[in-house]
């Protein structure tokens, strides 16, 4: 029988930078319903690893989301974050830079947020958008953020060589299907809270976002640390592929709890 | 009818500090199963709330687990905080203070360590380890554990003031019920790493520790940060009672996602 190909390795930015399309299913379950048993499962699974890697202690994970709005980091942080012990991850959001945070290097709030040892930490947004709303709204010179790929490279083989595996996906949607979604959250009430106005704005600059997107995933996909394209138009999908990716990187970690540096038996008698 | 005795009022410490039993159940599910099958629907309740919370962006809820090894803090977090939107947690773990720490209040970690607003704080030990095992291994002379009781109700009282509602729970096992679980824990080398010979040495204070508890408990339970005792020789009784605490906490907030700000007509014809 031939192997299975592996989710990792239908997802991964070719060497010729063509994406996926957003509705693409190059991978997996064919229907929601099919998704959905397998999420479950894949869950329990993902949650036994995840104990492993925090009872070693000594390697991370950071699961790297970045995509349009609407594309579904969110939803992707509750399904598929929200499978595995909440002890065991580290989220952080990458909001707009303060000011305090705009007077340093742009990756010092990303160093500051890395998950510790035995911790999977989740990027909402991350280092990258220095190289895409930065690029796109002219936020700094041309020669800064074209020389913050080779920036984040040398950042990325850096946390990998301190043990950190880095899953970094491209939630990728349509515009048709961010529409639909922007308006959905428009004519429900109870879902104004995530809209900004400010989201049209960068919605305006769509083909601009997706060529900062194509560079930024060309240049900084590395052997090490490559570019996942997550086909998002379909959030079953999604949730699904991100699950796998996660679930594959932490198999092939094969994270094993400490062996005990105290005598077994001396301790039980102490107790019974 | 008569009205349903809440959990918060049924396992709030009473004026006379007398503390519930480790396997009572004075309120609640008579069976495993039937706790299991309320925790799920719970789960959904409290996930809802949970995102409200979030969207309002202005209150928070702290939820202080303090209890003897073994008493399930690891165990609560993971099957009661695990049933909502991870992204919508903080939690922190308070273990033996660094050296950096130490040259600081012992409030100073746990203040860095509060939930934002919209957030739900979870606190795997606490500022209560500076009345406790600081009090019991003499690691402070007693006229300064002995003032902290004051200075933390005071600090709580900042916090409730300043919009964040405390849920504190001692997770309550008898003596018994922790031998039980030390010997399992020694009995399979995949739970081995959760065992420390130091937790031999809290046990064997057992009853030191009890008394200070009693204190903690009673000098700081006031009427807006009460402590609940938590039963929890019966595991599923345990997340069966801080998840019913935390439903009944959130409902009583009542949180409200804002308004909008923008105009959603407009909006919509931007995108239509």
């Amino acid at each position: 029988m031939a192997k299975k190909r592996s989710v990792r390795d239908a997802l991964r930015l070719p060497a010729s930078g063509t994406l996926l399309d957003p509705d693409a299913r190059p991978v997996g379950p064919g229907s929601k319903a099919a998704a959905a048993r397998d999420l479950a499962a894949t869950g329990e699974r993902l949650a036994a690893l995840q104990e492993a890697l925090f009872a070693e202690g000594a390697r991370s994970v950071l699961l790297v989301l970045q995509g349009m709005d609407t594309s579904g980091k969110g939803g992707t942080i509750k399904h598929v974050c929200g499978l595995v012990n909440p002890q065991g991850l580290r989220i952080a959001s990458f909001k707009k830079p303060t000011p305090a945070e705009r007077r340093h290097h742009f990756l010092w709030r990303v160093r500051r947020a890395l998950p510790g040892p035995g911790l999977v930490g989740v990027f909402d947004r991350s280092h990258y958008e220095d190289v895409l709303v930065a690029r796109v709204n002219s936020l700094v010179p041309r020669r800064v953020w074209a020389g913050r790929y080779a920036e984040i490279n040398e950042f990325e083989a850096e946390l990998t060589a301190a043990g950190t595996t880095l899953v970094k996906c491209f939630l990728h949607i349509s515009a048709e299907e961010q529409a639909e979604r922007l308006v959905a959250r428009l004519k429900n009430p109870a879902k104004h809270w995530k809209y900004n106005p400010a989201d049209l704005d960068a919605r305006a600059r769509w083909s601009d976002y997706q060529a900062a997107y194509a560079d930024a995933l060309t240049r900084c996909s590395t052997p090490d640390a490559p570019w996942y394209v997550v086909p998002a138009d379909r959030k079953w999908y999604r949730n699904w592929a991100v699950g796998h990716l996660l679930l594959e990187t932490l198999k092939d970690l094969d994270p094993q709890p400490p062996a005990a540096t105290f005598d077994v038996k001396a301790e039980l008698a102490r107790l019974t």
